[in-house]
């Protein structure tokens, strides 16, 4: 008899006819002797419901008051879900972040987990019940309401099978599993069966939207053995794995690429210590993430400086960018928001010469400029025109022959 | 400086524009130098639509289940106002009856209130904020999510009000106070600046709809102050009191009617000792609620015996009382379902002889004739046919001159 987490999100539990398809996902899972724990999310639309009520209250935002409203949205899913179980004819009792107790810090809207009380869900367990969780709230040490962050069902899911020292945690979702590259792109993306922890944390962090990031570094921290498959089909899905990985063997396991960057380039900047703090200074005192950075060897005394931010935040950065350009006494500053950056992720191939040469190749053989080079341990990562976004990626897919590879 | 609780039904607070109304209103207080104490309940339409899902999702009633998902309906409303009040510049903070904490015993969708922990209320308040607390709601001794049952949000107030010993507790609706009787019905009627809580708990029981009887009930147990009034228009409402009522001096206050009663009589019973038990028990036993009964003086050995129950019971207990009535060995079941209940409310009615015989006088005039009558200590109630309601309502208000009256 084995403990398995479950975890569903938002489209999972969209409406009244899906629900029941989770209870009878669950019901078959409990009828086979395993002792099942369900994290859901609010039904899909519900947050944004909530949200829209909340700006239409206020213009200024009020984080404390705005955990009470939105953890409402999975408190409803647990409810109709328990309903939907005992109607099957399952035991089943559900409970608020606040009951369980999902105790975090008091960070509103992006707390983090401190503690779980996992004693009553293994009484309930014990005594044969199905247990229904909210995802994404908790309860800070003063018994305030507070939320995780968007996608933080997933956290909630991982860190109670860590609590409960679980066998799986099962997230499922509108995907089947991780694929070699998105299959809207190539047709021809095979789904992994497995994949490496940090593989997977790559593939997350580049654009792949299968799990939260949070939620796969909260499973590495605690060997979590995590599951990622589909709600509407029948399948194994792909497991994340934490074995050694061997690094004599090249693996490229996928390509990853994030249509979301834009980059901005400040050239002829007189080079001296601290030119990067202060050119990204003021960036992040606006509160704009950077993703790559990269600075060329100074020539002439002077250095080009580039990065990419979330085009959202393009326009600002630009600007702030062009006040700096002028304290410095820089040559000129300029930006691009029409680019994708495009990874190849894979156990050892830093390591490897041959891989990043023959991206490269494959890329010119399409005569796809490369605007910006990134690499670290497990990924090669280069910033192209986004109209080469698809020619790049199919390229590269067949390049590395990912739709052959029986196994990574 | 004065420890006010107010209460908003679910009409108030219906929509985004309704919620920053009331959060106005409060403001208004707050600012008058007030400490004050807000309950809502669910915004109007919310539970409804939280019952459909219910529905939805299984044909069996799941209690436990249904108080996790209506009480997200009052959580909701708490936020919103919390948002809406600081964004005036009150500082506030939202509760959830779990917060509070509200305790309840363990009986589900009506469960009774057993204590309330006023003390961080207490801090709050002291610290300047306004609090929001969701009505409706509790939690039992193990942490199990609760609700009073509809209309219950006027016990939380009552009881609140009582536990911070609130100097009134203000119970604001979709009417301007307490009337003389329904203004649709008689447009004449008079909103009564004060009533007696004995008379209040008559109007109450007798189908005038302003206010929770079981609020009133426990009002009047702790002595709360309470008042009626509007959310939509300015006005002092109606208060509540608990002064000695002078019995010598007649007061009629008002006159309430019950459109949903139905009678039902059994004629030629064998008059022995325990009938009415025999009659009535397997009646209580369905769970249908019996309001009047009557039972005429014996004649020939045999008894003719009245009840009046809820409209909607009817048949079930026209159905019922056949199958006694054969047990029995009585002549004859009949019943009307076409009759409503007319009741003349006023504190020391009963020992002024004129009160009665004036009233049957008057309905007599509008040769309106008189199905049952029946006594108490503060009112006459008959029951007439349906058709005659508005007639014998006009006619009494006329009679005891109640547009009339400047004060009670």
């Amino acid at each position: 008899m084995a403990l398995i987490v479950q975890k569903y999100g938002g489209t999972s539990v969209g409406d009244v006819k899906r629900i029941k398809n989770v209870a009878k996902k669950v019901a078959q899972y409990r009828n086979q002797g395993n002792q099942v724990v369900v994290v859901v999310s609010a039904m899909s639309g519900e947050t944004n419901r909530l949200l829209t009520l909340a700006e239409q209250m206020t213009a200024k935002k009020n984080s404390r008051e705005l955990d009470v409203l939105l953890s409402t949205g999975e408190q409803v899913t647990i409810a109709l879900l328990s309903m939907a179980l005992e109607d099957l004819g399952c035991a089943a009792r559900s409970y608020t972040g606040g009951q369980v107790r999902i105790l975090t810090d008091s960070a509103h809207n992006k707390a983090r987990i401190l503690d779980i009380d996992e004693t009553p869900v293994r009484a309930d367990l014990d005594e044969g019940r199905i247990v229904v969780i909210a995802g994404f709230q908790g309860v800070d040490e003063n018994g305030n309401i507070t939320t995780l962050g968007r996608g933080g069902s997933d956290t909630t899911g991982v860190a109670l099978a860590a609590a409960l020292n679980a066998e799986e945690c099962q997230i499922y979702t509108d995907v089947d599993g991780v694929y070699t590259t998105d299959p809207r792109i190539v047709p021809k993306a095979r789904r992994l069966d497995k994949i490496t922890f940090e593989e997977m944390l790559e593939m997350a962090s580049l654009g792949s939207k299968v799990i939260q990031i949070r939620a796969v570094e909260f499973a590495g921290k605690y060997n979590v053995p995590l599951r990622v498959l589909s709600s509407f089909e029948e399948g194994n899905g792909t497991v994340i794995t934490y074995e050694d990985s061997d690094v004599e063997q090249v693996k490229v396991c996928g390509i990853a690429f994030n249509k979301d960057e834009a980059k901005l380039t400040i050239q002829g900047v007189p080079d001296r210590p601290g030119v990067a703090y202060h050119i990204l200074g003021p960036i992040s005192d606006a509160n704009i993430e950077i993703d790559m950075i990269i600075q060329n060897i100074a020539e002439d005394s002077t250095t080009d400086f580039t990065f990419t931010v979330h085009r959202n935040d393009y326009d600002k950065a630009l600007e702030i960018l062009q006040v700096t350009s002028d304290s410095l006494g820089a040559q000129k500053v300029s930006g691009d928001n029409t680019i994708v950056k495009i990874s190849l992720v894979g156990v050892g191939m830093r390591s490897h010469a041959g891989i990043a040469s023959k991206m490269f190749g494959t890329l010119a053989n399409e005569r796809i400029n490369l605007r910006m080079i990134s690499t670290s341990e497990i990924k090669i990562s280069v910033v192209v025109d986004e109209k080469y976004l698809e020619l790049a990626v199919r390229a590269l897919h067949d390049a590395f022959e990912l739709e052959g590879k029986p196994e990574i």
